[in-house]
């Protein structure tokens, strides 16, 4: 693993080569056998479970609740929404049949020809349809709004060019499906969760992001709005990390759902849908990792402390002595510790390994720390280790991991408004664009010059803000809009 | 809902209906439009929400992590195990294509036929060759054993016969895959999982559970040996509620996985696999709910206490002054509890409606309540209620809460052991077993003899138990075999 370390390609090599080196070396996730689908590994998952326990709850305080919709849609759903099957239908897998049966040589399988469906199913890219088709039954009456919905699941796009957590065949998500009885409840929902989603990633991920809204081409197929939040990565390139979609009322048009208002009269719901996925994990990574590794926000690190004995045996076990209630004590506090007293790995191994992982607080202790009262603490964000008294590592621990998500938050934020451009002049603008970053521009709302913009120099307009926010800068009007280039990953 | 109430089927007059209808109207999960597979509606998600916490927590203090594998399986993976592909293959959903096109009509879409995968996927109807083939990567010395990874997710079996939460064509589920360096730690894991099982049905479910070994011919297709725990239903028939297998090399091989041992030698690991599914939810409603509707444990309702105030505005105003501390010391001490003080619907629907729905424990107060220092505890598994002293209800309720989970446990444990028999006799058997219940007899242990029963009487043999455990009767040995009837759904 230390050898292996050397091998993680450096940022300013190859940023790209440096991210997929840094999944397989950090144990996060490993492509599978299937084209496009990637197996997520222990400690990848880890993180995940972090991501959802922490969104379920945000989502269940907006009132919605968890539910669970078929994996497989009907083929003939997908063209009830017109622009909806423009827009998605095209890369999906198709189950055609339900049978397979032995071959005739007796030594394989194959496809059971007389299993055909009548009807083909899709393995569902999102789930709209089926479940705008089930909300029929369930929505009748005022009494029945709202009805809000939310589904952890995996879907299926068929992705011609993949990249682990950022884009892959199959993903792991969750979607929120809610239905109003009227507009302006509907449209205030889609902005609800745009905020829970930018509240979750820059207080719990520590990565700052801007919210708008998506240009017409950009929007979700069938969605009258789609609400975005964008985070930039290091290498300047705008990554689209979550969603939250104001769909007016198409699907319940496309799935003749009604139901009697207020005043006994036959109405038509107003719907939203919202999702984020694995590629989270995607935007932690490149946002705050460095040469080294990983480096994960304490809110969101599967470990979020690694204590260290050095020494002989003997001396590892009186150090252990002294380090099982600060363990302990930690664990109390609801801290994530690992004691990694393994006798058949090298300290300097170890450290390489934890630094690797994205461990935020190292706490290491020998003989000589025993003696004199200390104990050194390493902080993975800026790799400083210092010797502190023993006396009050608790407290000092649990500071120092709010310090790093603070310092963490910070420093993206700096790096990010350090590459936001307000550029007027589009000769300036082309020029200026190649090197990565956000710019802030004038836009005459036309698909023609968004196509032509994108055409010309690669940015796309990643969303007309309803607000920067900055510790640094003054917040901008909803008519400047962003381009940026297009994210190799977008 | 009071009207509907009425048109739940009596037990008494046909089991299987009485469920069917009980699904739905207790809000819990309904048929989708893809056949065979349902909508878990919020109400029944919340129920299997608390189970995966449970569950989770102890699969964790057994050493196991989450990990994802792939949705989609090649078709060749399924026949490198030969046993497995015998019993499992035939019956799948297979993907053949990854496109759409618009028809020519431009009115909807159809299959692309320049889509057709070179090699057909299959959606996993459980992920042994998957996650096999993955381990080949991960295991490579005694150091990385043993490898424990648990994953929840959904699978899917085209069944032509299906019913809610017993049997349908997608379900979810969990399924722990683990490697061992050696035989002995394989069959012990194999062994601890099934307690695992049998101790969260106990405790957590209230449904006792008989422990043992399946025979060869009912055994998980590709293991040496399956453990699995069978409940009892009310009609007397046993349902399988969970499932641990031993097995063996088989897929170590198939996949061709070895390790370097402690000596340094080509080595090949043991494995285990383990499952349950939203299939408990169905063992759940079936061992204690009743002709008013659920009965839940509540240890995994949902909703543990709810409140209702009585009178006109100005009196709920009143009592609901007096509850509100109540309510939030009960939640304090972790007891979900809804407070349902809606105006539009009347106490005698909203009584029925939570006594359908299992809401353990139901308060009611009104003004006279207020006047007196009282208030009505009605509990749902006797569906006794009395006045009780307002003074000192949080204890109270707390205390009742735990008593109603011991009280469905011990009846169902009195209802099981009343219908357990041993029988030494063919033809008594022969006559005794239509009418349902465990026997306890011998058997040769052939499958001429398996069948032959079965084929005779319709009965199957469902476990040779390790012990019997209840609370009336003395335990049984190994060499006892317990044969029941088939239940419907198994």
């Amino acid at each position: 693993m230390a050898k292996e370390l050397k091998e993680l390609t450096k940022r300013a090599d190859n940023y790209s080569q440096w991210y997929n080196d840094l999944i397989v070396k950090a144990d996060l996730a490993e492509q599978s056998a299937v084209r496009g689908c990637m197996v997520i590994k222990p400690y990848g998952y880890a993180i995940w479970e972090k991501m959802q326990q922490q969104l379920d709850k945000m989502f269940k305080e907006t009132g919605a609740q968890n539910a669970y919709f078929p994996l497989l849609i009907p083929k003939s759903f997908l063209s009830r929404e017109a622009e909806h099957v423009e827009g998605f239908a095209k890369e999906c897998a198709v189950v055609t049949h339900y049978r397979l049966k032995t071959n005739d040589a007796g030594d394989g399988v194959v496809v059971d020809p007389n299993a055909r469906l009548e009807e083909e199913l899709i393995v569902r890219p999102t789930s709209e349809t089926i479940i705008w088709n089930t909300y029929k039954n369930w929505i009748q009456s005022w009494r029945d709004l709202p009805l809000m919905c939310n589904q952890w699941c995996n879907v299926m796009r068929w992705e011609m060019r993949t990249r682990p957590f950022l884009r892959t065949s199959e993903f792991l998500w969750q979607e929120g499906h809610c239905a109003f009885a009227t507009r302006e409840e509907a449209d205030a929902n889609a902005k609800l969760m745009l905020k829970v989603y930018a509240k979750f990633a820059e207080e719990w991920m520590a990565v700052p992001v801007m919210q708008g809204v998506k240009s017409e081409t950009e929007r979700f197929a069938g969605a009258l709005d789609t609400y975005t939040i964008e985070a930039m990565m290091q290498d300047g390139k705008a990554l689209q990390s979550g969603t939250s979609h104001f769909l007016g009322q198409n699907f319940a048009k496309a799935f003749d759902v009604t139901f009697l208002n207020k005043e006994n009269k036959p109405d038509t719901p107003w719907a939203t849908s919202w999702g984020v996925s694995t590629r989270l994990i995607g935007a932690l990574i490149m946002t705050h990792s460095d040469d080294n590794g990983l480096v994960l926000p304490p809110r969101l690190a599967p470990i979020q402390v690694v204590v260290i004995p050095l020494g002989k045996a003997e001396q590892v076990a009186a150090v252990e002595e002294k380090l099982n209630p600060v363990i302990e004590q930690l664990r109390a506090l609801g801290i994530s510790v690992k004691l990694d007293d393994a006798d058949n790995k090298r300290p300097g191994f170890k450290f390489a390994d934890y630094e690797l992982k994205g461990v935020p607080v190292r706490l290491v202790m020998g003989a000589r720390d025993l003696e004199n009262g200390t104990i050194e603490v390493m902080r993975r964000d800026t790799l400083e280790k210092e010797s502190v008294p023993f006396e009050g590592i608790v407290e000092r621990v649990k500071n120092l991991l709010e310090d790093i998500q603070q310092n963490i938050f910070k420093k993206a934020v700096t790096y990010r408004d350090a590459h936001i451009y307000e550029c007027d002049n589009y000769e300036e603008f082309k020029e200026k664009v190649k090197d990565g970053g956000f710019f802030l521009c004038h836009w005459d709302g036309t698909a023609e010059t968004e196509a032509k913009i994108k055409e010309e120099t690669q940015a796309t307009i990643r969303c007309v803000p309803f607000r920067i926010r900055t510790d640094t800068r003054r917040g901008y009007g909803i008519r400047k809009t962003i381009k940026v280039p297009r994210a190799h990953c977008t």
